[in-house]
């Protein structure tokens, strides 16, 4: 075939790309449907990223409230069937608008399913931190730490280009089949593109991180089916300390929490999450 | 008015009682719509509580799923505006049955507004516990914790009384106007007519304790913006160890946590929520 080369971006879009041309509707369909498309790049083991979902979700209920709740504040989402890369549709539901918050219903359709429904509740997010039990880990510098790589033995993570997420050593262990038994992971993380982290970026990186299960010696993919983020403050340019810890795991479910520092070392975000797991009889 | 006394039940209606009948529909409309009607024994300062009211979503999910998903095991919800006790109805949409689990969405409205929205994963709690980086709190045997009661002053909180509260008197300072400073509240908790614990009713124990706030000296009302339940074990008959934290505290929202253990010393619930606060200047 003759013609431009789809690699060649046309000038209005080459404005956005990376993380905001994949969270982006595209469209509005009729029915008041939004049309958006599932990175390929947001993808861990063939699979879309839950903390991707519920950012792209995010995004679109911020847009649907209006400006006066220009933030997601706490958003949960349920994941009920895993979307296949590509074309995919939002429903927004405005569930109420109030003085200084505003929810909002977001469901995910693709394939002819239901894949991941949440409510998201939006507002301003500012003031000053009164109490504060979340300590930031101390962490060897950013350039000390590792960079994950997009691909090692039997597994492929299109999401550790997008994302350069360096741990801390102390948390790779895992990596040579000598896992901490302590159930951490933590490290620097930030947009491999140099785009600073936002509050809609934040419902992405409470998900980001491998399972903290890996430094448990358990590898298998551990399929999110629950996960809730707060967003505390706006962040700060500059790296994400990220800190993924494994709870409690029983009854064939892992419960994982997940706190996000700005550069500054502040609290951004926390997540929580129950994801399946399969441990070793 | 001559007639039957409205104190005397019926026979079939004596049998379940408290908070079973707190939470039972007890009609559907034509629309499919759930009758329920919010108790006035389950408020705190004239509010219903938000844990009661996710158990009565709950019940309600796991109704519509069916039996093959016998329990809630991840149950969500924003609160978008505080009801009134009285007769209230709640709208349930089977989003999906799968082979291990169920989601449903569940919406409360009161007095023609929607109330609270959340989405209620169902399914079955069987399983070892596999690991376990939640250790339950040393306290003081029950009867050395003083119970809470339902009056004090400014303060009357219905929920005490079908709530046996004991709080350890390590966490009780704020009683006496010196709180730790720790943030944390823990202690014993059982149903007050002897009713057993079941995975329903932890959906309510993530949410019964008093605020951890009032252990930094903050006194005011928290209200619940979300709240999250993950239940994890059915527990076994006995009293529940409950525990409260603050985790942080700034732009005006409060992030608690609240785990719970059975009278066997297993973690069977954990919760997190964020709350409204207002905070000393």
């Amino acid at each position: 075939m003759i013609g431009p080369s789809p690699a060649t971006p046309r000038p209005e879009e080459a404005v956005i790309a990376g993380f905001d041309a994949a969270t982006a509707p595209t469209a509005t369909d009729v029915h008041g449907s939004l049309a958006v498309h599932l990175d390929k790049d947001w993808q861990v083991g063939g699979k879309q990223n839950g903390g991707y979902l519920l950012a792209l979700l995010g995004r679109c209920a911020v847009a649907a409230v209006g400006e006066q709740y220009p933030y997601p504040v706490a958003a949960s989402a349920h994941y009920l069937s895993a979307p296949e890369q590509g074309p995919a549709e939002v429903d927004v539901t405005v569930l109420r608008t109030g003085r200084g918050t505003a929810q909002a219903r977001v469901v995910l359709r693709a394939g002819g399913r239901a894949c991941v429904e949440g409510v998201v509740t939006c507002g301003a997010i500012e003031g000053d931190v009164w109490w504060d039990d979340v300590p930031v880990p101390e962490l060897p510098s950013e350039q000390d730490c590792p960079r994950l790589p997009v691909d090692s033995p039997g597994l492929h993570v299109p999401l550790l280009g997008v994302l350069a997420e360096r741990l801390d050593p102390a948390t790779l262990g895992w990596v040579d089949g000598k896992p901490s038994g302590r159930g951490e992971l933590r490290g620097w993380v930030r947009f491999d593109d140099g785009r600073e982290p936002d509050p809609l970026a934040l419902l992405a990186m409470v998900d980001c991180l491998p399972p903290a299960t890996f430094d448990l010696g358990v590898y298998g993919w551990v399929p999110t089916l629950e996960l809730t983020c707060y967003v505390r403050a706006v962040p700060a340019p500059g790296p994400l300390v990220v800190r993924q810890r494994a709870r409690h795991i029983a009854a064939g479910r892992l419960d994982e929490e997940c706190d996000v520092w700005d550069s500054t070392g502040r609290l951004v975000a926390s997540g929580h999450q129950l994801a399946g797991i399969r441990v070793p009889g």
